[in-house]
């Protein structure tokens, strides 16, 4: 088997319409859904220090294969105890697989069937990453989930191009669930931290474009290579309009299993999150909060803010009256401007922390919402008040 | 009277030779001496949380006005509830006049007895800063500790001019003095956080370059000024070698009034901080720790470590084993370094954190053995393996 049962499992807890509660079960411990994860491209979510990112809530991390691949390298990370040790996280932890990365590289990058070749954007170097190396990349890394290496294409993409994406990742995925398979039985366990049981889960993407018949040509592939512990969407929130997301996620709902988490990869502003979780996603990723963060840019619950706004020269208000994060509970708007404003880094870390408790607490009352079958009324209000002021 | 005599007091506890170990009192609680201020240039000690800051041990923070009269504007700050509030810092707060910075700025000001002209350096404003507008601006901030409007003139000046320097300092302690009285009797006290006495300790700075008959002069007529809760050496570490900064310091110590703290302005490395304390000094600051850690360099109890080095590639160490810092509880050299050299911003800030908490232990490690009569073999010991390697 791909993952070992024993260590992971899904538990769903509530649905209402095709919205779901659950709980994921990993060797580093449980993660309710749905479920904000944040993205620690090297390591570290950028700015910020692992306990405040489990203060802010966080019960998962995302980390970036293609950029610890090229920086410190994986045989680093493995030598010093794997990624959980190296980054003193010990939460659950999923690595993507390098596919996203290596395919955003245009002119830097050769694609067959073998796997792609490139150039580092660090060192020059030419580097080839097949499906087995994102796998054994990943077992040595040591994350709870690792991701299949999958044929990324762009969005928009027409039928033929997203047909041979999507049928070249299916190829893939079978790569990657033997290479995988022999790693386990090898015997030898990916490092970890804490101790831990040595299991680790490879979960599948479901890629196609926004093409409905290769979504669902790919996700049939998918469950013949089965079983899976959990099931990613590949493929969207890559510059294709709102409803043409909406539709491949509404496609895709009813037909995918019930009984493991579905991950749409890469999305995450607060709109999204509420639009996927209404369509039945139960995982998200997203660099936006630390993104937006290092900008001066925060979400809170009438919009969006912009810190370096001379509005907030003298505001003693917290960034958001209504949330719970350290950053709102101890400083004033005045000082988070005057921090932006005179170039200090305790200000991007401050609005950081502020940006990824929001998604994380979006996440949690959303969860809450459908236990209590209010989901729906709930998050059509949390909308309208988020956009009212026409920024979103 | 210059200051709050019922906020502000100072208690020897014991005296080993020069070395002393005191305990200050200011109205936000008690420094125990001798003890190292981290900066807080902008209100922020570069790269930290104030909670780090605390947690490191610091029992006084240093703000600089020059830069907070730049930015925000110490009407911000006053409006914002004074420096403590707006920087979420419930400590003692020293801040400095701002003449150390204005008479940095070659070429941009203009000295005259009424005071000082120059041109911001972040947006090419003609200001002037004199000993009351010093004093004024300081008031406003809300610190613990203001510092007097003093006339710093450049390392190795001759006699005239340190002569001129330090008889201008002594003019403008006057009018300091009687600017912060008035200030006092105004009865509108400075902003403070929390609510504590409505006083501020305004505190004079000796100069007179290496120049000993110069320094003798300038601490009789601050004498005559007096009396004073605290008196600041200035002038020092500005370029002179080292045996000449330890002969003034050898002059002053047997002069200085032993019933109040002295302060070694802009001094911090840790055999300098050593040197001080075997001469008497009881405060430092200095911004090294943080613009150390800004670039991977720590002090540790062999010498200093270049984290940027690929020594430390595969290193499971901590950064300094006798460390009880939170980095050093904590993350690897090997982590540490991929931080650096990924150009993640978490790799500063716990390298910061390790120094300023070094800092900081230094010095309640030497107040220790003052009290214990043990500092003079202990701090001849410590220098021999700091120093063991040739680095400093």
């Amino acid at each position: 088997m791909t993952a070992d049962a024993s260590s992971f499992s899904f538990a769903l807890a509530g649905v209402e319409g095709e919205a779901r509660a659950g709980t994921l079960q990993t060797p580093h411990g449980e993660v309710p859904t749905p479920a904000f994860m944040p993205v620690g491209t090297y390591g570290t979510v950028r700015g910020l220090h692992p306990a405040e990112v489990k203060r802010a809530g966080a019960r998962v991390m995302l980390g970036n294969t293609y950029h610890l691949h090229l920086r410190p390298g994986e045989e680093v990370v493995r030598a010093l105890g794997g990624l959980h040790a190296f980054s003193h996280w010990d939460r659950p932890m999923l690595t993507d697989s390098g596919g996203f990365q290596v395919f955003s590289l245009e002119g830097l990058r050769t694609i067959e069937e073998e796997g792609v070749a490139f150039q580092s954007h660090i060192d020059g170097s030419y580097r080839t990453i097949t499906p087995e190396r994102a796998v054994e990349i990943q077992w040595d890394l040591g994350a709870d989930i690792a991701m299949q290496f999958d044929h990324v294409v762009p969005g928009g993409s027409d039928h033929a191009l997203a047909r041979e994406g999507m049928e070249r990742s299916l190829r893939w995925l079978g790569r990657c669930k033997t290479r995988h398979l022999e790693l386990q039985s090898a015997g030898e366990a990916p490092p970890r931290f804490p101790a831990s049981p040595p299991s680790q889960a490879l979960w599948p993407i479901v890629q196609g474009g926004t093409h409905p018949d290769l979504r669902r040509a790919s996700l049939d592939g998918i469950l013949e290579r089965g079983p899976w512990t959990g099931i990613a969407i590949g493929g969207l929130s890559v510059g294709e309009p709102k409803p043409v997301m909406h539709a491949v996620l509404e496609q895709l709902a009813p037909v995918l299993p019930r009984e493991v988490p579905r991950y749409l990869m890469g999305v995450g502003f607060p709109q999204d999150l509420l639009a996927g979780i209404a369509r039945g996603v139960d995982l998200f990723d997203c660099v936006a909060p630390t993104r937006n963060g290092r900008h001066g840019s925060a979400w809170i619950s009438t919009g969006r803010v912009n810190l370096r706004s001379t509005l907030h020269r003298l505001s003693k208000e917290p960034l958001d009256a209504e949330c719970d994060c350290e950053t709102c509970g101890t400083f004033s708007r005045g000082y988070l401007r005057h921090l932006f404003v005179a170039g200090e880094i305790l200000g991007l870390r401050l609005v950081s922390i502020h940006n990824v408790r929001f998604l994380v607490r979006l996440a949690e009352q959303a969860r809450a919402h459908v236990l209590e079958g209010t989901f729906d009324g709930w998050s059509r209000e949390w909308l309208r008040r988020y956009q009212l002021k026409g920024e979103s």
